[in-house]
């Protein structure tokens, strides 16, 4: 049990934020930037369905689906199983969140695959696969032995919460790069725009930095040590 | 005590990913972009100190440091001076690779402060002095009372990998925001250099990763439980 603070607490600092970054990145693809489309001639709306579904569906409710398991005042079955739940969601959204990406290139002739931020987005998703369904095998069904439970949860939380950071920091790459790409073609580098991107991302890793210090915070039932293993 | 890998071997890992990032930037800025001056007509290689500084000086360092405490087998009290002098040539060497960014923008006439990049790498550096000077006061010189350090310590922890990680992340913003800016001037997006650079980020968040397993790993004393509260 590291630090002091109640897990609950820090977690409606964290819902707050994810709040106000999923209001922001709407406001940005939407009022700057003409609004959200699967199928459209004007293949930015394409785009735009990116930054939405990447940090509304992946990054929130994974850091959602994170901190369920810390601080819903549940029983451990019922909270194991709001975590998978919404760490699937997460997942999915996550998924077609990165086709949208490539359906925008592809059909704008913008190559694939070429940019840190594209590298290490495929190297989240598919970690952040291998981890949901190592977590469901041993954790839910069929379940591991006892032994290997514990002695894999520790490596669970630690490799959970470096695929997370990687996320969150990846989600700032993808905002820095294509707000680098829109200052090129002659936005305002101190505009209201470039001023909301940046924003945007900041408050993205704030609230990464409350899922996490959630799970190193006090559990609202004290007979729940899941996570103070580490 | 979260994973039962012991920091020694995790921080060998860390230092050949230092060595190798080390090496890469150094490649890059030199051998790719002509060199490094801290007075030079070609304001270039002004610019070339800053990543040099950032990631030799202040992530690889810093990481020694906080490795340092964790995996050296010294005495504590040698331990923490070897860790407060690490971090403090980290933060003056970080400083003075911020003071080379600016100085390349002022003589190149390019604006300071509109990118994320930027934002966070002041906030950082900020955050690091301020963590840099309550670890002195608390737990050095004068020392707070064995109340207030033993209360500070997760803290200090927790705060410090977090100033590391936003450090780390903000590296991997810089690689990407230049590597963007070389692009849009022409340079092949698959070409060997945009490969280094990217595989230069990809090192140094993998760098960033193992000194934080260190941190969470076995220390070579087992009486020494310093970080194991968290």
């Amino acid at each position: 049990m590291g630090i002091g603070v109640k897990a609950p607490h820090l977690s409606f600092v964290a819902h707050a934020l994810a709040v106000a970054g999923a209001v922001m990145v709407l406001v940005w693809t939407i009022h700057f930037r003409g609004g959200l489309a699967w199928d459209s001639s004007n293949k930015n709306l394409i785009f735009n369905l990116h930054p939405v579904l990447m940090l509304i569906g992946f990054i929130i409710i994974g850091g959602e689906a994170i901190m369920s398991y810390k601080s819903l005042p549940l029983k451990k079955e019922e909270k194991k199983l709001v975590h998978l739940v919404l760490h699937a969601i997460a997942l999915i959204l996550g998924i077609i969140g990165i086709c949208a990406a490539f359906k925008n290139h592809n059909e704008s002739a913008i190559p694939n695959l070429y940019s840190l931020h594209s590298w290490i987005g495929i190297g989240v998703i598919v970690l952040y696969g291998i981890q949901w369904i190592y977590g469901f095998l041993v954790f839910f069904y069929p379940g591991g032995s006892p032994g290997l439970r514990s002695e894999s949860l520790p490596w669970h939380v630690l490799f959970g919460l470096f695929v997370f950071i990687l996320a969150v920091g990846n989600a700032s790459l993808g905002f820095l790069e294509k707000l680098t790409f829109l200052e090129n073609s002659g936005l305002g580098k101190y505009g209201a725009e470039a001023i909301l991107v940046n924003f945007t991302a900041i408050v993205t890793i704030l609230y990464g930095a409350f899922v996490i210090f959630t799970v190193f915070a006090q559990a609202p039932q004290e007979d729940d040590h899941s996570y103070s293993s580490l």
